[in-house]
């Protein structure tokens, strides 16, 4: 049972619940609005659904041995940082004609950011160097959402309601995730830090970027939806 | 098992049964009504799913340990106030556009109220300081919804029904949630009380604060709708 | 397992099976009828489902400890009779226009009638004492629905085979509810009666109470759908 | 486990899983065929997902102890019978106006027929006597349908599908219901019986009785339907 | 656990999950399709239902005991043969007017093929009678669909699509089915058997007489309702 | 519990998730999508499903042995290479008239491919006679979709979005599957591999075969879904 004063604990309770109510939400909403949105509101409820899952495996996890390793948060990424990028994709194919190319090379940014980080965490390469090539990836992805094909496209083709969407989700993978590297560089490269905290700060920090993540793409397609009405 | 005349327990069964059988009623109805609406309900059926996952958790950990740590109702109201304070913004967007700003200011208001309420109750800062804090952040809720962009917007373009509903829901943030306030100052600023007692308001209270609220919201999706046939 | 011979137990499972089959029912129904009326069944569905999750679990109070404290019945009575109290608000509401007063009157007829009802069968007040005023919410909510607005509109609005249900309802609130204060007269007032005895009555009274209850509602939205069509 | 050769937990295996298909079967249908017939078929659901619960229980009961309390038989049947019986009313319902009498005609008979019935087997009412009065109340439930209003309805106005269904019907309720009374005769009036082959003709006689009469009202359900379009 | 190397263990895995993915598959098409083939697909579900049931529960029996008593297979084979036999009459149903002698007499022929052939396998008939009445039975039935009514009906009244179906379902009965009188004739006529191959055999040809089966009826329906658009 | 560091482990956990969430992402596309394509997308999920309860099942088997024998992995491809199969044939009898010819064949392969190969991994057959004839299997498929009729209906019948998928699947089976007779060969006549590195490879060779082969499908489905509109 969850201790009294256990904050790590509860911000793994919290961000379980969420994750599971999130879930509802975009499943129900998907079925409601319809259409091509539909599908990136299914992708949505895929993202929180999967890290639910996790979720509260991990918490199950801390709570019998107070440790949660971080090759759990790495599966979990693996599978939801790619169905974050292919929202980029599918909110401006269900506007217009876009390449599949945007997927591509933001999945491919994707496992240059994750796979090196992972394999500097756990000691598989020299930590600074994991960092490095990571952050390369990273950027690369920043790169394609800021001033690639895909942001042409919304600058050009999007209806006012999607860009508005396109910006939120562009700036959260700059703002939102920065709390990864930097908890890694915290902890591996500036003297460590405390894994409780960490923990908790990354466990919030999916509120942002994988619930509210989810909420802009929401947003769009309520918009987008009423206009075409 | 529940012991006879264990009010507390009583209460804990009756509020989980209740928001539990409110989870089906939102969820019925959110897919009968349909259209903008839908949203609304399932955002209430997701204020009772959390709190009824959280009370029958509660209901296991009272029996269990004659406990109920005030940490799990923190992590319940920091997942669902700020989804009734979205209900503000959606019944509104969901008779006319409206801007964000009232969802966010409102949830700025309920963070200065729960996190300094907490670590008042958690030791983590002087009682009385976090009792002020949570009072400011309270009060400013209150004042956005008697006052501020919405009540403006209820006031001039919401039909009767949504009206009513506004006004019923803006009364229940302020007589209904006094309730814990009143506790917390009961508890640790006047002399304390019962434990036992307290949970017991605190459960009832649920029933005006998550169910009734909810209701609010159904009677306007109801009217507004019928309205338009 | 259950004895053979144990009557009560008999009856207890025998109430939990018709309640499980008929929440189905009303659901199913509610679905297939839809538009207003689906609320009404939608309700009904709630009260059996509140009753029966209840049921299950006396019943296996009853089978491991030979005892079912009445308080599980109050728990029960305050969830469902505020629903089946709703139910006279819905009917016509499904077909006219009226005042949410006729439901809070009944409301307060029942809390008069339930509390100090409980609190004299659980000593917290004499017992004649809660029985008198008990017998007086009950004298009040019959009041209310044989000769207050409710009747009033059901006399004048209805068509005949909502008429038909509210008359069914009204008589089932006269005679069906009758069982529980003469149950309690005759185990508090009277000298004590069999317990086993009383709780086998008040089952089978929850055939009529609650799902014939629901019935009549099924009846009238059958034909109201039916002549609309 | 299931022992090999042990015929009787056979036969109520096999009657579990025809009741547990059945039900799958009329609910898809009643979703399927909708409308006014949707509710005989769902009241068919019930009759075998109720009947199904306690075969499963049974035959549980059977496994462990070799031993099925006729007991749970008669709380079956005072589920079942009724529901069966309120189908003659709901098939003619379907089709044309009928007074509610049918059904009420019908309810009474059913509870002469089993109350007595299983206190003469119980031992509350001397085994002849009860067996009498049993007799009367099927009598008389046979009269109803054979020569009462219900028949005439069904002779007069009912198309060709609703009339064999119903004649079919009437026969199962003359020539599979007699299994019941001959079983209680041979077991208390004519020198007893084997309970295990009892056992294995009674559940046989389930899928006449239960699934059977479902198909049956599923045939003219589609008959009439077709015939509409 | 399933041990490496066990067939029998591995053709029961096999096969139960080859029967619950199909049931997923019929009650997804029989919902898409809808219509008078809906019914048929429908039963193609209850039928890998029922077995696939009973597969999980034989191959834990397996598991655990190293034994599959026969008998499983005659409770399923009475639960589904008689289902597949009322597919002929189904799929002619589906397309025109048939009388319902065709499920009779095919059920008829079902049951003189698995009793008798039960009563010998288990010991309460001469095996060699009990065999031979058997091929009786399955013979009517082969001399029924391949020149009785329903094999003329298919002649002169099916589309294309269905007289394909109807040949494949006919040659199933005849080939596919054959297994099980081989199986039989082997293990008690011809000196013994191998009771882990004949489970085997058994077991793969299922996928034919009850996946395959299905699929018959599926690519039917399929054809005739592409053919009315 | 899983160990931090068993990377097999972690590919077992992450292939599951992947393909649990598949499923589900299937499933509503199915729904939403409708018509024939709807079939594919259905046959799309049940391989995800089959795998995704197959790779559940071998993890508990990795976590409490260490082991994860081969004979899984061919029950389960027997059961999801024929679907995939059929997916070549569902997609073009989606848009045109076809032979199912072209599933025969490639089924037939399939067998060819699978059978033997496993005979030699289990010591059935000598390794390398196994191996041959498997590859003689796999080359035909290839032959099959390359050069064969399906191939040929791709290329004149098929819009281009069909064209495309049609391409990516056939170089899947091309290129993605090769692993598997490379696992083969390294493993029994290369002198032997890691176990574990197998059991990683293969696992994530899955996400490509069994997941992104289905995405084809889904891309498929939509572009010629829209096309129509
Ligand atoms: C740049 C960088 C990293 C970034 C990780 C990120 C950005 C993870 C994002 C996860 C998300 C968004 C999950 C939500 O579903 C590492 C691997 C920590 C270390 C190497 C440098
Ligand atoms: C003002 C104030 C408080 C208010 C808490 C409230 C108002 C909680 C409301 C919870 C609800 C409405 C939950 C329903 O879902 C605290 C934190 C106790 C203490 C500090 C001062
Ligand atoms: C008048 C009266 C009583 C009435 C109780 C009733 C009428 C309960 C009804 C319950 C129902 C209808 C439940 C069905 O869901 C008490 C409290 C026993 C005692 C005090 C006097
Ligand atoms: C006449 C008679 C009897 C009849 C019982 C019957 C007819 C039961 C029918 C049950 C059914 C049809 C269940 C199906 O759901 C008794 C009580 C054995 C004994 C007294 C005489
Ligand atoms: C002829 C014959 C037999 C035939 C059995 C058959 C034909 C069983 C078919 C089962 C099927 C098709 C199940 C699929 O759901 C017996 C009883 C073995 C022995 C007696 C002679
Ligand atoms: C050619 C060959 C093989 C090929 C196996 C393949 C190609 C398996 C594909 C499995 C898939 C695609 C599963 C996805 O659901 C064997 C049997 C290893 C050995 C013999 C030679």
């Amino acid at each position: 049972m969850l201790q009294s004063g256990d904050f790590v604990g509860y911000s793994f309770w919290l961000i379980s619940m969420a994750l599971a109510a999130s879930t509802i939400f975009f499943l129900m909403e998907s079925l409601r609005i319809g259409g091509k949105w539909a599908t990136s509101l299914t992708v949505s409820a895929l993202v929180t659904f999967i890290a639910a899952f996790h979720y509260f495996y991990m918490r199950e996890v801390w709570v019998a041995t107070g440790d949660t390793p971080t090759d759990f948060r790495y599966i979990d990424w693996l599978l939801t940082v790619p169905l974050l990028m292919i929202e980029f994709y599918l909110i401006l194919a269900a506007i217009t004609k876009v390449s599949g190319g945007i997927f591509w090379r933001l999945l491919i940014g994707t496992l240059v950011m994750l796979i090196p980080g992972y394999m500097g965490e756990a000691g598989y390469l020299n930590v600074t160097v994991g960092f490095a090539i990571g952050m390369l990836g990273w950027a690369y992805i920043l790169y394609e959402i800021f001033f690639g094909e895909a942001s042409k496209v919304a600058a050009t083709e999007a209806p006012p309601a999607v860009q508005k969407a396109y910006t939120l989700m562009k700036w959260t993978v700059t703002v939102g995730w920065a709390i990864y590297p930097i908890g890694y560089f915290l902890g591996y490269l500036a003297g460590g830090t405390d894994v409780g905290t960490l923990n908790i700060v990354y466990n919030l920090a999916d509120v942002l970027n994988k619930i509210a993540f989810g909420l802009f793409i929401w947003y769009a397609a309520n918009e987008a939806t009423a206009a075409k009405e």
